[in-house]
């Protein structure tokens, strides 16, 4: 019976994953366009600034179970993850 | 023109970026959740072949742009996360 229920959280887990795996990579191609069309008007691919605006809106919207150093934190990592995309882009646009 | 396009690319960003903070926090209810089950039942709340049975599943459905790298690093931070938030849950619990 327990078993049973655990099994049902896992199963939602596994959903909720892939659900934020495809958000992820969402992110990541939007990140893309964003990348050509700076790259077109010859704008620096990192921007501070936005980047602490993005931040502040994500945790003005926190509600929470995770605290907001952690949500800080992921973010972050995102956002890094999403500027090598650019980067990578850009260099191969340069190998061209 | 440009700077209209960039504006509606980032206002784009801005609504996944909420998205995903909406999703990792359900996340992590839902492994609060699991957490407590596991309490009643005795079991360890760490779990390293459910883990990699989890980053498994997500590699095989991984359609980029992201690398199975970079993905598998985002959601080991996210698990991370989410076991820290178990275990204060646990502390909490044994204090009451």
């Amino acid at each position: 019976m327990s078993n049973e229920q655990l099994d049902q959280l896992r199963d939602e887990l596994d959903s909720l994953n892939l659900e934020i795996l495809d958000l992820i990579n969402k992110r990541g191609e939007l990140v893309q366009e964003i990348g050509k069309v700076k790259n077109t008007q010859g704008v620096n691919r990192f921007d501070p600034v936005r980047e602490r605006k993005m931040l502040d809106q994500i945790n003005e919207h926190n509600n929470g179970p995770f605290e907001e150093s952690t949500i800080q934190q992921l973010f972050k990592e995102i956002f890094k993850a999403s500027l090598e995309l650019q980067e990578d882009d850009h260099r191969k646009a340069l190998l061209v």
